[in-house]
């Protein structure tokens, strides 16, 4: 329950930040959809450490391997396992955190859940874990693709108090990929490199907002009460490290609005329901409409820092620290593959869970010729 | 799973607006405990339409019936069914718009979704679903308050561009409850009171947001990973009608922390390990680390409204109309109950979750006398 | 999770034996399903208690009414509500057993567990909350047969030490419900009904046997490990109160067939790929191959018996008692149409499950006109 | 779902026979539970191929690797992964089935389910992925004695038509493992072992039944209504391939009995309530009541023989074939140990359940010192 995501296209991820490997089991993703290990390897290179001046220089190859559920090229319908191993690991680096609780980490909540932690690295709680859910991420977004076409992207739309200007509707991939923050505002970009490299230099870190946006999303998606597609977007999403805040369509800018204003008029365009403007961002009731989604995530600063510190130890004993290691100064460049992997398998869960809504439409599909 | 809240301490919901009644059961509540019908009562009538006149003026009793699951006032530990019967219903004022997709509602989502839907009064996906959650979440309240003490408080902070300054850590239920439009900041409610009536009068809405805090809630609460207590809370609060926007902490303004601002130093306090700040809410790494939880969630206007607005019928001509029937120019007051039920069942679930994640303490469990 | 079952189409049922009511929550039935309270009724009539001279003289009339769900005679996609008042309760009945525990009942381990329980009719755990899971398996057998035409028959097959003989293949439902004993052989039907009668005057019961057929199953129904449609049908009818046993197919009589004799050859019939025999009972590697389904479950004798019983009270005193009430001899008659109910609601279950195995299939799914 | 087993303490298994290895994720496991690789290696030793004459001459040495979850000797309360790289397959046996459906086997299900299967050794539906519940057994196994010295023995009482008679309550492991059939009766074991060597040569297969009995399971595990530990036990050992019936307590026989035969008499015994007999074998109402659970569950012949057999191809054609590769000619000995892993691993759940089922015993349970 823990450590799984989703009811039909379920993820459950394992590993340690420093143990023998990380990994991912998909569970529930049909059988014969084409997939290689080099789509999921792309996703993998777009996460891992050391891939420019403002990420951690950590070297970790990020080499996934499939152990299951993949035959011939083709998904069996079985379960996939997809595992990496942990390579660069440097746990020396932590012994000297072995006794204290980080300020701004998970080593105190952890102790006080289950009695002891793994202080290598972070161990479970480490960042780490994402590669997994990236790994996942990949077979949907490949199962999205299939089923409905949809297309999600993410970028970095601020870091520290630089905030970017982008359009939802028309920033492509490439603008994202261009620049080594995932910013498509080159201006922006620019000035979030130089405040990421300031923050590293003073050995401080900085947070900020990834924006992200669901195209081709078909209407009919999720719960009309609890599994509503908003509250499993916000749950996908804010069950990343670090997160602080999620906003859908407007978000928490709605309160500038009266009803008159923020009420998406509903017209015909080509023959087809749409509405005029997207406040909502493309959910009403926690069902999707067919417009656009578009939403906010809030990342905070890394709780790694080479400033000095105030903590306690595990004897109870107030001490001052300075931590060691290799970490980003800002999470949000390598944040955005997560964030998009983390929809993609929110999307293929209840793109699946979907299918069962409507009698006509199930009679039609058990009427197929198969 | 649609209408199906929580792991352990686990609802369902059901019931249309203009039906027969709603309901709740809840499965998983642990036998033995007290429990009266005043108790939930008291809860709903908090939620109830017709409180004053800033909220809607239907007169719904809203009296709760329970069916199962308490014997002698105590619970059974089988499942508790609550009934609450529908009364006033106008279910004529509806007949006008039976064929037209309301702006800003599920009308057109759940037509997409079900090739159906009950029209009268917004059926499954009218806020009228909320009572059940609200006479659930009164039990919830007496379980943690029985088992850690747990003390939940929430308000209205924001309506409009009108902003609320209040103390997290101090402010009183009192405080809250002693203004119609449960912010218990006097000038701000005050000034949000005249802006909700005039909203009405011009037959516009307005939408806001509401902060809540946790008080006792013991530290270890929350998965490491999928299942985490942030994760849950915003999956509980975004499940809410309206919600666009759900933060933690310092939630959206983290972005203008950097790192050696926003980690909260770990310190001693009577012999006990706490932090000095507590900018991360309460949470770190998913889990409860014992201090105060706080955090935001935004509400959008109120759909529906008086004002003239362009929609589709479902024959899928243009057509411009005009809402009628009795509605709330503002969500928030009526809101409040409503968050604090869904902590409340939040919470209650992660207590029970957290019983077994630790083998020291349950061998002491399993040896108790019983 | 104690109280539901079912992964998609997931019913929750509630109530004790002598509270208000008892009623089911129907979770994920797809929109659209045309379905009415008679439909309902006419199941829960041929459970209901007061049937016939070997049944309990009990009157309840078992009258469902529907809460929610349903709108204009067809489903809504929403939580369908059953509800059925108790009526014909003498309590008073119990007082004598209120502090003693009743051999063969869960008097004692229901204590053990929740410290309470409700002793009035035996209160959750009274055969009645079976009329929940009938009411509920009405729609799922209403929604099979829309979909694939899935015909579920069963019959008393063994009473005490009498067996029916019966051909598995061409019994009809018009041959069960002609005898009071739902058993379709007509002289083993006489002699279990005198026998039943013979127990009743010596203020004892009997237990037996019921045996299941299921036709036009679609092949491709079951996960292929844990959530075999072999093992899902075991924990649907071993849920069912005095099951003691579950076969399928030639079940425990396997032990007296080698393989060459068990496996059952593939042939071509009509085209169409067929076994020959049927050994297996329709089910290969916990998956349909669209056989006919068929297998046994065994039910004790019931545990309310006339004659002295030697017991404990809540004490700790060793006492004597005699049993009062109104009870059945024997369940078997009774336990056909919930036999029936859970069948179809596993069913409907798997079916909805079996719509996301195949990407193929899905593809055109999601490419029908809708 | 499909491939995952358990609600608290939950297993996920995944791996195809002769794709690179098999595995388990272990969720929900509590934290500082000691347990080494060689206890784990130790149950898959007694499950493994290649150890005596009646079972497959198939060579797998099994070794199981942890790769996260387990630090320092103790589970961290993270997933636990246990893997097991395939070794000795002769893909090449299987290639002359590659385009033929195997009678008594999985592969014409599957193609019907997935539109695809691994041919080679069966793929997912070969008793291969057991070993993986196996290894996931040993932690439960561990899980159980720590908390409640839960106690559990499997052994084979039947093959083909021997049947052995054992004493439920006094047979011990060490008179189970000294005979290659696993079966404790002497004389019994004997005739099973000439049977199963003389199926060999034949090229048949022989099927049997495995017996179980719980000791030491506390009173009051097992849900009430769906999830009870009865109905919990028949899915859990029915999921295991080759079963065909589960009998609890007397099971099938239970209708050679009357009520006043079959009821257990309630007693004091050292002052403790227990019953005089146990023809119930342990559950009452579907919860366990402190006495000795027992039952029985009956395994079909191998499938795979090597007497010429009709079945179709792929492309529809009749033929005959003979199997090729190495098999057990009777699955009963090697199946004795996944008998008890599934056990275990129903149990650990139900355990883990039981916790939060009562308030009282759950405030001591949070007011421990911890």
């Amino acid at each position: 329950m823990h450590n799984t995501f989703g009811h039909l296209f379920q993820i459950t991820t394992f590993g340690e930040s420093h143990g023998p490997g990380i990994g991912v089991i998909i569970d529930g993703c049909p059988s014969l959809l084409p997939i290689s290990e080099q789509e999921i390897q792309k996703e993998l290179n777009r996460r891992k450490p050391g891939q420019s001046a403002i990420t951690t220089p950590r070297k970790e190859k990020d080499q996934v391997q499939i152990q299951s559920g993949i035959f011939e090229g083709k998904t069996l319908g079985s379960p996939i396992s997809l595992y990496i191993a942990n390579e660069d690991q440097h746990s020396q680096d932590y012994k000297n955190i072995k006794d204290l609780f980080r300020p701004g980490h998970a080593d105190f909540s952890y102790q006080q859940k289950y009695g002891t932690r793994d202080w290598r690295g972070g161990g479970r709680s480490s960042n780490r874990e994402t590669a997994a859910r990236v790994a996942a991420g990949a077979i949907a977004k490949k199962l999205n693709l299939e089923l409905a076409g949809v297309d999600v992207l993410a970028w970095v739309d601020q870091v520290y108090n630089i905030k970017a200007e982008v359009n939802i509707e028309t920033v492509t991939e490439k603008e994202v990929e261009m620049h080594i923050t995932r910013c498509p505002d080159f201006m922006a970009s620019k000035k979030m490199e130089e405040a990421i490299l300031k923050a590293k230099e003073e050995g401080d870190s900085l947070g900020g907002a990834v924006k992200f946006r669901i195209k081709n999303c078909p209407a009919g998606l999720g719960g009309p009460v609890f599994n509503k597609l908003s509250s499993s977007l916000a749950n996908a999403l804010m069950s990343i490290n670090a997160t602080k805040g999620f906003e859908l369509g407007v978000g928490s800018q709605v309160s500038q609005y009266k009803g008159s204003m923020h009420n998406d008029p509903i017209i015909l365009r080509n023959g087809k329901i749409k509405t005029l403007s997207n406040h909502a961002g493309g959910i009403l009731g926690g069902i999707s409409n067919g417009e656009t989604i578009y939403g906010s995530l809030y990342f905070k600063p890394t709780a790694t820092i080479k400033k000095m510190q105030k903590t306690v130890d595990i004897h109870q004993k107030e001490i001052e620290f300075q931590a060691q290691g290799r970490h980003d100064p800002c999470v949000l460049p390598r944040a955005v593959p997560i964030v998009e992997a983390m929809l993609h398998l929110c999307l293929a869960d209840h793109l699946l869970q979907s299918v069962s809504a409507n009698l006509p439409n199930l009679k039609r599909f058990f009427s197929l010729p198969g």
